[in-house]
């Protein structure tokens, strides 16, 4: 009584359809702009909220009836994964991404962990072979176990830098073996309670250092794929280190790591964070370190990290304008590091929610190529900031305070201010969203 | 018929008094731990919003009806620089903060700017010979006027860059002459309304240079004081480059900064960035940048810059404990950037709002003095963080992935949680507060 | 050199147009469903934020040039109404909304501002009568000028309360007069900043009292629109007592006002107080007092009034449809209680602006038609509730607690938990949006 | 191996004192304004928080070990009161407050959940005779169990509503046996996650007509304690209907129930829902409508419900002086909805908290108390509305606007503003607390 099997994989039927289990824009194979649309998007799915979720929230249990709960021995873990990939096939994702902590129990202490991880990427890896369904990028659970609650590589307790090292070079061997693309790093716990007890300084240190081992590691066993930090405002703790795309940059900066350390951004993060979602990725892509995005929106109402499914087209549009504008992805993809509603108890809602949000990421994408293509926010921006282009402007910057107030008062220099046009590029972009 | 001249200094009357215009809490020559409660606050009013601020907000206009209204000539200038240090005498400031647009109109051209501002700080310096007054720093409007719509040194026009920098030329000139302990940068209007029409990098960029200029500037003229930058993340612009402590870090050490400029903290921005005062302080403090602060509160319930007086003795106080474990104030000191209600009218208002500010300051430096003095939380600290102390521990940070891997695998190292202690270490703040 | 007389009225040149200033989905005399989109959508222009703002904003002043700045005559009054009709007919927009002190300048004393005003709404009765734009509402500003700082109708000065309630009269007698379709209050100033001088149960008795007397005025003077309310949480105050729907819902069922006022909401006001505008719009739907829309969208990541343009259609389609299952407006309509962005300084933008905003909401209304005709939110809605239609449920409201129990305990009755389909149902809105 | 029976009641030791467990300012026995601070304060322990609540957050499971983990049988229930008493002894807590899911495990049928409340109701009963604790209120949970995911009284499914109906009744009859002195509901689900899926009308009428079933169930059993209601707008669903004071106060109107049944307000919620503390207190004071308090905070940078120990006595004290201002408690009691922080794992931490908030409560109650008592705050409020006591003033109320607008004429009326002195009145607050 496998829950996924009964689904064939899902078909593009256009945008006329009124089958709820098509798609009506995502047409894996189309090619626009020189890529299939499978490539341009690289979809992944997200192991822990759509097969290790259990429906909880914080006044409530488990809701969700899956064949694989209770996940409490590596028989489950199996049917687990039998029935992720019969998730994966349905809904044509091409990639999924995982914790150690999504594919087999914890099991208490770091050698029974390795062993059963071993085991169970060996097992997925035949899925994976089988498939063709690749792992878009892995990742350790560093804030689930009580032994975390703390920090992982801030905690207070050296015993917990090492078990979370420990953890982390596991996880990073298991990706490499399963041909990951990316390896990313989210600090859920790296940030504290209470400044009352935090010693702020030491445990920025002890990450800035922590980083760098995993990079000196990465050289170490030759994994050529990207590593990544996640920027997160709070939650579960007050304050995390990794705040937003600004802090992790001045971090990796001050780390020295900007060369070897990209972000994965994601859109509820970017909300938390008092941001939005294109600004987070401009910013990266403005540093040279946008890697990867997870492409699940957080309610405007809600004060915490809701993982919804995308489903508003010119939201996800214009994120993909800012990824094209940086070239596209290169190891990164789009992750949905969403989950279902906890009242969406059927296995048919965890197959539509998938395709739905594929199909709003696609219309996102098709718009942002042809406003890409048009070029026309482009030539505003090249007309708007023309004038720098000219030598007596680069002098500018060139020069020293007293040089230019000579020059503005010798000059009399008056700017005469100019629309921004806002409302104008607004009505363009709605042309093609 | 001038506004202040008839508040005679307000006294130190003791915690019992009912006078409403004395002080209850700040005896200015009161020594504790070898310093004045006068040097370790360094209280500063805001030249800006407690005399040129008419009272309007987005809904409504000038409510306060002052002698020097309406500010739109140099006799008045003058009018307003009296009752000013009027006002310094009353509660006993002994540093005021000011921009060039708070003590002359705006002239429409440079050159008059300057001759301007020339005019009346040599009139303002007068009053500062005369009563001991001294400049805590000076700063350039560069928002107000509506050239500077787009943004000053990120703006898409050159000739507003140039604008800018003469500006603060000329500012820092005044600084400097009238003895100022600091320059101060606030970048009100560097940031977008909307990033369809904003060059991101590039804008960046610029302001990287232009704060590399406003340094080597403040070498050429020997000026001893601190380059400061003011974190904000929004409001008036939709997003604001400053956005906070971690982001400004970042962006000062990007463009070579790190050691060069200082940052001026204020709660109100702390709190509209999502981030408690006492946290932006102490990652100042562990980066080294701590400079000095603008003491004035945000109403939780409002998304916007409210600009209060503070009034929360043991918030305060948390602020005071981390700024001494910095070692306190060296040329910074305690700006209130904080305006009376608009319904506030009368010139008694003003006076009391300071002296019940300064008085809540008092109160909370000598809690942090205390608590500081006392030990407890700094003991906790050391506890907590103890084991890192140990060459086994240091190990770890020296080591590789998979050495500590072998490490917990060999030892298997299993962590014990222990208690953060959090409710503990508030009930012992507030035997203090 | 008028401003907009060189528009000739926008014309609806189809969706693949790229002429920035025609009409891509709002084709006025398209009829959907037995009625054109004008009467569906019903579209008004605030005659505050296109004419009387002047661009300023917290942190800067003026920065639009208009020709009929300084808004400070009755000439100017003039030329202000004949660029607003010019306007008008640019965008075709059938309605205008507007309070007395847009449409000539506050004079200082109730006499003259009744003068002027029974002037300047001569002259625009005539603009009225030569062009058919018709009064979607009139307001009166009790608000801006300096004597409303504490209040209108719940002002601690009772003369403040008389000159409100003069200048209410005074509002209703002229939209009386100009055919207004409805007559609107928004009490930006009825609320507090701080309870510690606030009078609540008073300030609320005296509100309630004030709108009795409006209803009362409504019935003398045989006006025939409809009386609405506008909510609004905060901004201009801390606490505003029109909050958000609901409280105004209870506010008039408590003052016996439930039939004889209804709602005037606006999406910014909802974002503001925790909602979502479909949220605001089914509440007052299912309480019987849905009366107009103000859609202008506030910008998600900041915490005030931005009062922008529509710009995202699904979000608009989701409004349509609560307003369409309502029935549609009455004697309500769309107005665009928006403003340009202060750097938008060309007349160009003030026209696109329209254009693009009624073309968003064509687009969404057009979707809401669909998705209401297709019917399968509806269906989804009842087969969700389907099992309340019998008897059997239908006893349990009717029956007693321990009724109820006993029946639990005989029937054993254990629900069966049943999914809520959300991403499928957001799939489905994606199919017409 | 009992965690709380080696804390023997902690003692008042005076405000010098630094003995992590003792009172500093909360001396139960003394009497202040005729009643002492036990019968002003009523303290009561939260059942849930304190005993059932494991540690988990959204991203980690229990962290705490408790004697009486894991909850699953009734013997571990028994422990687990025994325990509670143990505490409830060593705070010197007055009063507790419980679900019937705290008490004893769900059994997953109504008839078994029936006798086993019975039972462990009847073990808890032996308790309170024994240490004199009584029971401040009871309540039903129904939120936690799967069964309630789409809400109670507002369930699509009738089932659902039979349930919740027969689970008051059960908690009601325990109440009343255990003598409790309020009995409360939190509609945790009673709300939504989309609008999309939801009939709010009926879902509003449905729990109208509940809320009247439990009003006659109150009198028909005799219960003579109050009926409350507690508001909070959202989490765990995005919207609740309970949203917050205004809200419940027109929901209650609407369906008869404004005499009927009470308010218990939370300081957690008030901020969630844009409000301060007193603003909601004073609200359902100025209503007639206060009932109880659940006095724990929210973290003002975190948009979730923190529910921590209060520390921040300014605050604390104007809640009280509200409560004061309203008469103070009558059935109603000062409840700690509080949790430990995950990290705070030791016996110690929950006695210390718990003692820590009682002194903070303390602190800021005899603060109000002073406060009231000097009366600073309410002649400044009579002195602001004083013209409201005129009969000129009256006639304003009782007259039409037609009148008022004559008059207005006929007097030439122009107000003149007077300070709202709200800074003034700030420090008069920082004189008590």
């Amino acid at each position: 009584m496998a829950l996924f099997d009964s689904f064939s994989p899902a078909q593009y039927a256009g945008p006329d359809s009124t089958d709820p289990l098509a798609f009506h824009h995502y047409n894996p194979d189309d090619v626009i702009d020189g890529k299939t649309l499978r490539d341009h998007l690289r979809f992944a799915v997200a192991y822990w909220h759509s097969f290790a979720w259990e429906g909880g929230d914080p006044f409530g249990g488990r809701t969700f009836e899956r064949p694989w709960f209770p996940q409490d021995s590596m028989a489950q873990a199996r049917i687990k994964a039998d029935e992720a990939f019969d998730l994966f096939q349905a809904v044509q994702a091409p990639f999924f991404c995982w914790h150690d902590a999504d594919l087999r129990p914890e099991q208490g202490n770091h050698a029974d962990n390795l062993a059963t991880l071993d085991e169970i990427t060996d097992y997925i890896g035949e899925h994976m072979q089988r498939t063709g369904v690749r792992c878009l990028w892995g990742t350790a659970n560093l804030f689930s176990d009580r032994r975390f609650m703390s920090g992982a590589a801030s905690n207070p307790d050296p015993a917990v830098y090492a078990v979370s090292a420990a953890t982390v070079k596991m996880c990073m061997d298991a990706t490499h073996k399963l041909g990951g693309q990316n390896y990313v790093l989210w600090g859920g716990r790296e940030g504290y309670e209470t400044l009352l007890n935090t010693d702020l300084k030491r445990e920025l240190d002890h990450m800035g250092r922590f980083l760098n081992q995993v990079v000196e590691y990465k050289y170490k066993i030759g994994f050529s794929g990207s590593i990544l930090v996640e920027p997160k405002p709070q939650e579960p703790t007050k304050h995390q280190y990794d705040f937003d795309v600004a802090t992790c940059v001045g971090f990796l900066r001050k780390y020295g790591l900007e060369d070897e350390i990209k972000l994965n951004i994601e859109q509820g993060h970017a909300i938390l964070a008092g941001h939005s979602f294109e600004h987070e990725i401009a910013l990266a892509a403005a540093e040279g370190m946008l890697g990867s995005i997870d492409m699940n929106r957080n309610d405007y109402q809600s004060g915490w990290d809701t993982d919804q499914f995308p489903n508003n087209v010119p939201e996800v549009a214009l994120a993909y304008y800012h990824i094209l504008k940086a070239g596209g992805f290169t190891t990164g993809g789009t992750n949905f590091d969403a989950k279902l509603r906890r009242q969406s108890l059927d296995a048919e809602d965890l197959v539509a929610a998938h395709i739905g949000a594929m199909d709003v990421c696609a219309r996102g994408l098709k718009a942002a190529i042809a406003m890409h293509a048009d070029g026309g926010l482009e030539s505003a921006l090249q007309a708007r900031y023309a004038e720098w282009e000219s030598d007596s402007a680069r002098a500018l910057l060139a020069g020293s305070l007293d040089d230019i107030s000579a020059r503005v008062l010798a000059e009399d220099i008056r700017p005469a201010p100019r629309s921004g046009r806002q409302e104008q590029l607004e009505n363009y972009v709605n042309r093609f969203v």
